[in-house]
């Protein structure tokens, strides 16, 4: 990519862990854009990936903060204004976790301890962050906010699990705080419904290489890559589209408008 | 069923061919809840069907009518008040064919005069239809009116063809003289968005073993029966359900709302 | 309403305060239609209200009991079937809470805390209520549940607040949970979106009169009631819609799927 | 805009009628974004319009066609790959026509021939465009086919008419070319669902001073021009969003996710 759609945009970046997260290849795909960021990660994260390369690769500051701690959202806003020397053009938020999940929990058996620390991290985490930006003041006019979310929280997807519920609530939130963030600041809110990606998160979750499989076949294009899934959104953080907002945007090679493909139809039938 | 929650209401059902018509199913429903109508289908589809059997079983007059004809549906309309000795409380619109589906012909290879033929029978007959009841004032206040539909309107099935257009348009249909059948009449318009059933009609879709069999096993409680459906179709009609429209109701066992289920991922996994 | 659709059905009814409430209206349209149920709501609510009134009237018992405390689910669970002489047919969660709103705090200024217990009490509590009703078996096969819920899960109504979020939780609970009642038990789940009511609770949103102006200037047929949300609900708990599930059913005289009506483009004219 | 973003990309725009329309906004941007193209109308539209200075300022051929004759669609396409040299890269459908509206037609009282014509215009031609393009392999793997459309395929608008049928039908088809279109040859199509916008064509309709001060004040982001519509069309054709594909594509400044604005209730309640 030589042109430069985002030459002089600045922003911040959650979620980077490793070179197999969106988010990592998201601020990759920025910086070839011209564009320049704060990357953070929770202070665990930070300790388990290796943020600190792209950090180094990108030319960027990286600080720890728990986005589920308005102390430390609001500390990262102010501190992300003074490096980058000005208010925030573009922020993506790309954190979801599911104790449930990760400990194996059935969706019909599920401890609410973990449901309310895996909305709070998924979903909540979401309005804290909007939240202290509009407060702060701290985005420019027609900046841009993403999330990252899955057609999970419009269908169901048996092994998902209360990570559909934190996906509805997030799509939620963008609607609700996007209306006021337009409104009051012209800047946009919306949330990417990816393909399903095999993230070092992601391969938490059970039969996911099945499910990956069974997506690439239902999808006329294919499932959308990481990579892929950074270059849209690269398109959402330029002024080409300063009017979409509100909306949840399928990235996921056709496949939330497919009700079932050929190839599908097709293993099916002889194994019955 | 014992109960009578359509005693007194009146109407008009299309498209009953034979006992497997999901408007042959209604028929019997709608006598079983103390409902009276009058049968009609295209003078084609009387000399196919064995539709004088389910009038004579319900006590029904036959009217022969082209549903893209006005003066047919004009005609049907008078008299059918005639005989029923009011205006109307309900009206079924049983409907479609698809010459391309017939013939074979590919998504990417149409015939645009059948596919023009097929829109006017589909689709422009449930305005026609509508347009012709709303001049001539033929229906009671909180009357019902009820089209059959499929998901394909919604998301593409590759065998589905044309009928998918046509079953968009036919919902878009249902909105807009929905609303001003609601102002004006106190009438309510709604599409049923049926499981795909083997009805006569059915049959000529290719392929429809294998996608009946896919549809069964991403339903949670299996796919709808014409005779559900019917009963469904009941409950529209009925005075149980007069602030419910321009609504496309899904009755489908759940099809719809599912992204993918244990049982596809489970006979996908071994065949690659 | 002299016909017995219900009956023999027995259930729980979740939310009755007064009657102006939703559940207070479906528990009355139940015992008509021949149904039996016990009534039951929280402590406080208990105090606050004249359920009392509305047990005694239908010969109902009443159950105090925190929808977030499963500990209390169970116990109503256990002993409305011992009262009730079987397992359960039908239950209704008409449950919602936003301290948030009650407190006024705007959507870019919530309390976190607050927040948490408002999705606690309207959204996770009816996940709460399913596990305990799916744990316990307690669901007689072709059972229906139903939750209230509200169009402000899909599109921004600025004073919804916090509650609109809590809805899109509580509808992707229901799709989610609803995939493994069917498939498990075959149960169906399935959330009525509304139109606004003024209910007690619904009396302390801010501007709801004005909105409730608006939403029957944009209703083909007008707002929706509570008596005509509860024989809606009716139909939900009939045996006529076995196979309706995962579905969120909009019963708001057409609302939802109207842009705008000419009336209120009407009144927007002359005022600027 | 000095970046360029669609570097040696070539195309076909459609519905380019003079300096209000979309299409020709969108012929501008994607100059300025490096692409080139044909310009095409029909025979009528040419007379009318004043497309030829578009032409002459951008060094673009033009070439007369009507869209709903599939004769005039394959010369069109054939000469269009000898002029740009290549096959295509992108096609802009911007299309639509409604003699009932034109003529005043209320949608209670339509003619079927008008309707018929309309039909055929404003839908029927997207599906020959995409057949003609299919069958001669005329677009490069991930190209890029956008065609406009509004909203009121989804919702009521009282004076938008039969064009939300064909709206429909025209996004119907878009999924169900899509399939094809991108199983077999990798070529994404999409629909954008654009702010009403004063175009000359747009004129006509009955009330649309009235519905843009409407829109205006529901969008959170104000409606979107005909210019920024045409930016967003570029990242479409833009290798950026390779994956999305099956989508209709909001761009209105967040109208179709907001139920009301707190300016439309403020305006309606002192009227009333």
């Amino acid at each position: 990519m030589s042109y430069k759609i985002l030459e002089g945009k600045k922003g911040i970046i959650f979620g980077a862990l490793d070179e197999n997260s969106i988010a990592w290849k998201t601020a990759e795909s920025i910086t070839e854009a011209g564009g320049s960021y704060v990357l953070t990660n929770a202070p665990v994260a930070l300790r388990m990936g290796n943020i600190n390369i792209l950090a180094e690769k990108t030319g960027s500051k990286l600080i720890a903060a728990d986005a589920t701690n308005t102390e430390d959202l609001e500390k990262l806003i102010i501190q992300s204004q003074e490096i980058l020397g000005s208010k925030l053009d573009f922020v993506l938020h790309s954190i979801g976790m599911s104790l449930n999940v990760r400990k194996g929990r059935h969706y019909t058996n599920l401890d609410y301890g973990w449901m309310t620390k895996g909305w709070d991290i998924s979903a909540l985490s979401f309005h804290k962050l909007m939240q202290c930006l509009y407060q702060k003041d701290a985005m420019n006019k027609w900046g841009s906010i993403v999330a990252l979310t899955y057609v999970a929280a419009q269908r169901t997807f048996p092994n998902y699990n209360d990570m559909a519920d934190n996906k509805a609530y997030l799509e939620s939130i963008a609607r609700s705080f996007g209306y006021f963030f337009g409104k009051d600041k012209k800047v946009r809110v919306n949330t990417i419904s990816q393909s399903p990606t095999l993230t070092t998160a992601g391969k938490g979750v059970a039969g996911l290489d099945g499910f990956l499989k069974y997506a690439e076949k239902m999808s006329p294009l294919g499932n959308a890559t990481a990579k892929e899934c950074a270059d849209y959104t690269v398109t959402l953080f330029s002024d080409l589209t300063r009017k979409v907002t509100l909306q949840n945007l399928y990235h996921d090679g056709g496949f939330s408008s497919v009700g079932v493909s050929q190839e599908i139809i097709d293993s099916i039938n002889p194994s019955d």
